[in-house]
């Protein structure tokens, strides 16, 4: 029998575990895992669709000048850049979640379980966000890729399939959020103004006579903002601290430090309703992080390349016509193609067989 | 040759177009179509994720109670019901493109064109927004079934694979934003505040040097933006339109009625931002609007899948175990199971024949 934590004795009595969530401590090393292999699919998609992107080239900028590389296109790097951001702010929490782990089973081995819930609530919080964000962004990346990401020698459509099922298993996103929100102690601003208005709006339908469990289900569309919001913040906090303590060069400090103010500007923009309603944010200032933004872009555009080849994903794994490290694309593609049974002649024979005859016989 | 349009006459004189732009009446034509076949597409998933939410029973909302169907939960509510609101705004678009592409067609055969820039524009942006669109809410129709979602046999895989190529065939969809955002008439004080503040961001940049067409590339995060407020609008207005002027019962017209407000404040609450930095909502109403979606999740809970049921698709095009008329999902999911080849026997031949030798010898 698996007794770890609850026992049953000679004479059969059945002892409870000293915490009814001490078996959540190998359920935290499991979404650990979970976030890390998110943040590994959404790098092997950003990696194929960097590179492509670096390589096709189409439509004009100027009128008149050559085809840039789609790489250049401002829309590109929107698609492109927050997540090769998304890829490092991910990691960062994952390790922070490991570390956190670590120390909270040595407590536990001593009977402390003070810090459980809350690593609970946290582990909950980044396997959703992670699994939601890597799935949006792995995407994004396809369908950056144009009709070619379409391809399954893209390797991107596998890729999607790879990443979305993790929104679904081991504990359902949704189910998540709403468990994020039912602890709730939120640091920031935006996080913190969500959970007040939304516990007010609360009060306010069991104050009108709702059961609890029933006004919860009524605001639980504004619980999981709020538990969205948490968790974002966690892990911004998480990543610019790792940008501030890593023992890095300062170009590369750089870098990081650019990702990071990416991701996080990024984020801001796509909520800025959150932070103009609780006035931590004027609408001026939201103008200026999205001039920011665009600099920003403009500044890591030239990195990108180098940023994913520096993830160092084999060919073997990437699998992908489009991605491999050689930007030889269109010499893959064709040779993909050679493998159809429909291009092993010019014309297929059912044409001769069939077609032919049928088109001139004149029915 | 096809001479609709441009002309060579017998001497070899090219004849151009009276306008440049009369090729584009086809494609608007077509771009119809691709609206219409993505409402269809978000018809049956919906129709299959709504059915099985009312079949499928799981947690809990009060402690103790039975198991509700899992429609009962406002979070799944707000994933289907702004779904099937999208299904009657995208309809009620499309039919008012294609009156106005007849109208517009009329016009052209006496050489008026005055109108073709406008309509191309809107075909544009409505392909781009439906595509989009649907995209998303099949994908969620699929994510709302859980694991069963990810089931071949659910349909939903392949109908997610019919709907997102919309996204990039017959005009990538953020190359249309970009020419939508060209001609950018917006009527909306949000979609007009964002193309007023876009145009000036565009001159900072031209005064600080920059080439137009590079100021454009660099504003062109922005664009988008204010090319999606702009369509968003015109789909909203379309849809009130409908709502008041159709003729249907006043049961029927109080129900697309809060399908009409549910479409309209699920948007306007998804981009609560842009409505408060352009002062047309301070936030209390927006409070007052989130209220109001949370009693129309509860209103239309009831009337859900009577609705799908209305879309009259039959299940042979449904294709799905999850979403038959007759709600035996579980029976269809066993029946589906059977078919599987390792299900033939209780203990597949190979363990006898290979696993169990093996596990026997004691290596």
């Amino acid at each position: 029998m698996l007794m770890k934590h609850s026992q049953v004795l000679k004479d059969g009595t059945y002892v409870k575990p000293k915490h009814e969530k001490l078996a959540y401590g190998t359920m935290v090393l499991v979404r650990v895992g979970i976030v890390r292999d998110a943040c590994k699919q959404l790098q092997r998609a950003v990696t194929i669709a960097t590179r492509y992107s670096a390589v096709r080239r189409q439509s004009e900028i100027v009128p008149g000048e050559p085809e840039p590389q789609i790489l250049d296109f401002q829309t590109q790097q929107y698609k492109l850049l927050p997540q090769i951001a998304s890829v490092f702010a991910l990691l960062f929490s994952a390790n922070d979640l490991a570390t956190t782990y670590l120390q909270v089973s040595k407590d536990m081995t001593k009977g402390n379980m003070e810090m459980l819930p809350e690593l609970h609530s946290l582990s909950s919080g980044l396997k959703a966000l992670s699994a939601a964000d890597a799935t949006e962004g792995v995407e994004i990346c396809r369908l950056s890729c144009g009709g070619h990401g379409y391809l399954k020698s893209s390797n991107l459509p596998r890729i999607y399939s790879a990443t979305t099922c993790a929104i679904t298993y081991e504990g359902e996103n949704t189910v998540l959020w709403l468990q994020v929100a039912s602890l709730g102690r939120s640091l920031q601003d935006v996080a913190l103004k969500l959970v007040v208005d939304t516990e007010s709006r609360l009060q306010r339908l069991c104050d009108m006579g709702q059961n609890f469990h029933h006004a919860w289900n009524n605001c639980s569309v504004l619980l999981v903002r709020c538990a969205q919001a948490h968790i974002r913040y966690f892990v911004c906090e998480k990543f610019l601290q790792r940008v501030k303590s890593s023992a890095v060069s300062e170009g590369l400090r750089g870098v990081l430090h650019q990702l990071c103010r990416l991701y996080l500007i990024y984020h801001i923009t796509l909520n800025h309703g959150d932070f103009l309603r609780c006035g931590s944010l004027t609408s001026a200032q939201i103008s200026t992080l999205e001039d920011e933004l665009s600099l920003l872009l403009t500044s890591l555009r030239p990195q990108a390349v180098a940023i994913v080849d520096a993830f160092d994903i084999h060919d073997e794994i990437l699998d992908s016509t489009l991605g491999a490290w050689d930007g030889q694309v269109y010499e893959r593609l064709y040779e993909d193609a050679l493998k159809s049974p429909l291009n092993k002649t010019d014309v297929p024979e059912a044409y001769h067989k069939f077609l032919k005859p049928l088109m001139k016989s004149q029915l």
